[in-house]
């Protein structure tokens, strides 16, 4: 009889994760009951912000309990079904966890998709999913970007940076990206399109400030916060006033054993400027319009975004800590089924 | 002949301001040239504000030059005049310094008042000056307060906090008030009318934490930050979804040696939350609408207000050092004239 394998969380994180926090365990797939559907998951989006579900500190989410599958959207097929509005066969996403299968229910967050509709099913987990609506929402209605504006986005070459940098151009915004290593602020400029990169390798908060002041002298009207730490008390020695800070990450203190947060907070009252965190399912009434509006562009060729695909459950704890290394090159997806 | 004493700033403050970082001296008084005038300085406005003055980074106004006196707001009369706008025996208020006199000219930041208009002439330092309108625009405009809302106050029985509770409890609102020893959060509750009052003497930040949960097991729509460091963190762990901060200040670390800032940053992400940094000159336009609204409030009994007036120029510094060991009760003024 098939198993199914389960990338388990079995300890919370102490800083960084270990690969001793997790299992892999092949455990039977359940029964079916009544309005419930089998999902044979095909692709496993790695996001940042499973580091958050891992600890036991209340988030918006609550902590993935132990013992249970490492929580994460899906991208799958239907194998099995007692829902008539789940058909087998059916393309499904959805927030499920790092298994082979998933249970599905009425009421739960799993929506059917049409993989015709997209360049490539994964597609789903990246342009068209939470990372797109995330670039898509977190600028225009968080950070409210006007033709003319400097835009700063930090983890430029990320998933979600390397489309905020987009969006902003084709909003009539100039854009400077900081990310880390020469290569990939190369990718920045030649393939996001960023007017300006700014390296923070290799420098301190002062020098990285003085970096950004270099690249945008007269500050930054639009902070786009991916990674906290010196990157964003950097940011805040360049501000114009009434800048829109949108926070969306802070991957450089995930795995910090204490919070950082923003250090030069006083500069938020030396410039009248704001920070704003961002959830993007507080914009899920119009996720539609999101996901019509980035299609648009992706077919006028405005949009270039990447993919990094490993392959197989066995290799989940490597492929998610390259979110921290920084070793992938666009939105990193794990690929369950061969 | 007489001379005017002046309060200046002759070294620039390492951490707390030092008595050795002043000096008061003597100096002639200016001649007027043509569209000049004298004024005698009868009170100085003392505020957190001015400490970050006397720093050498870059701010929202210029650093004090060493060897000139200390700015401050100060209410004073006209003594002689060669402008017709400003003449003799006209009260006045202004960005001046801690000085016996200052010298007014056109273009400047002096207005003429009416002492007959408030019940005090210092009013115009406390109410109807600066500290008012911030309390004022600063909850109004940048909280944005809901009839409902829990509005959070730190700093509460400080000269701002004591009136944005008051505010915030006219618009509907249940106030909580954070203030440091027994004796001060009697004053939030008996005399300012907070709804609840938290001590945060004696208490970590943790602790600080749970006793906020206690007095607000919802959590906060609004909090009004003057304090930051552990209390500004207490209450970042305490937040309602789509909360607003509004950040008037950081007097906690306005002596210490690095800035603290936000450390729980990231609950603005859980919660979908904001922080504003908070300059009431934006608001200049207003000030006449904001000092008529409370007037008004004022009038109807409304609003409890307390200065606390110390006497004396050489008594500027341990004046202007109660600012940071709380030993004040309500707004404090220097009275510069006999």
């Amino acid at each position: 009889m098939t198993q199914n394998r389960r990338f388990l969380l079995v300890r919370r994180p102490q800083g960084g994760p270990a690969p001793d926090d997790f299992r892999l365990e092949a455990q039977p797939i359940p029964a079916l009951e009544d309005g419930q559907f089998l999902i044979r998951n095909h692709y496993a989006s790695l996001d940042p912000a499973m580091r958050g579900w891992m600890d036991a500190a209340p988030s918006y989410m609550p902590p993935i309990p132990l013992g249970d599958p490492v929580r994460a959207s899906t991208v799958g097929m239907v194998e099995a079904s007692r829902n008539a509005d789940f058909p087998v066969g059916q393309w499904v996403m959805g927030l499920n966890a790092i298994e082979e299968y998933s249970l599905g229910a009425l009421g739960g967050f799993t929506q059917p998709i049409d993989p015709a509709a997209v360049p490539s099913v994964t597609n789903y987990l990246s342009l068209f999913g939470a990372v797109g609506l995330t670039a898509y929402f977190g600028l225009i209605e968080v950070c409210e970007p006007r033709s003319g504006d400097t835009v700063l986005v930090s983890g430029a070459a990320g998933a979600v940076g390397s489309l905020v940098g987009q969006i902003a151009r084709i909003k009539g915004c100039r854009t400077i990206g900081i990310a880390g290593g020469a290569e990939k602020c190369r990718r920045l400029t030649e393939r996001y399109g960023y007017d300006a990169a700014v390296d923070y390798r290799g420098k301190d908060m002062a020098a990285l400030a003085d970096a950004i002041r270099e690249a945008a002298p007269n500050g930054a009207d639009i902070v786009f916060e991916n990674v906290g730490g010196d990157v964003l008390d950097a940011a805040l020695m360049n501000l114009r006033h009434g800048a829109r800070i949108g926070l969306c990450g802070l991957i450089s203190e995930y795995n910090a054993g204490q919070p950082v947060g923003a250090r030069n907070l006083w500069q938020l009252i030396v410039h009248s400027a704001s920070i704003r965190g961002l959830l993007v399912r507080d914009f899920l009434p119009r996720f539609a319009e999101g996901g019509a509006q980035m299609a648009q562009w992706l077919g006028e060729g405005r949009l270039t975004f990447d993919e990094h695909v490993d392959e197989g459950i066995e290799n989940a704890y490597p492929a998610f800590m390259r979110l921290f290394d920084g070793s992938n090159e666009g939105k990193m997806i794990l690929k369950l089924a061969p």
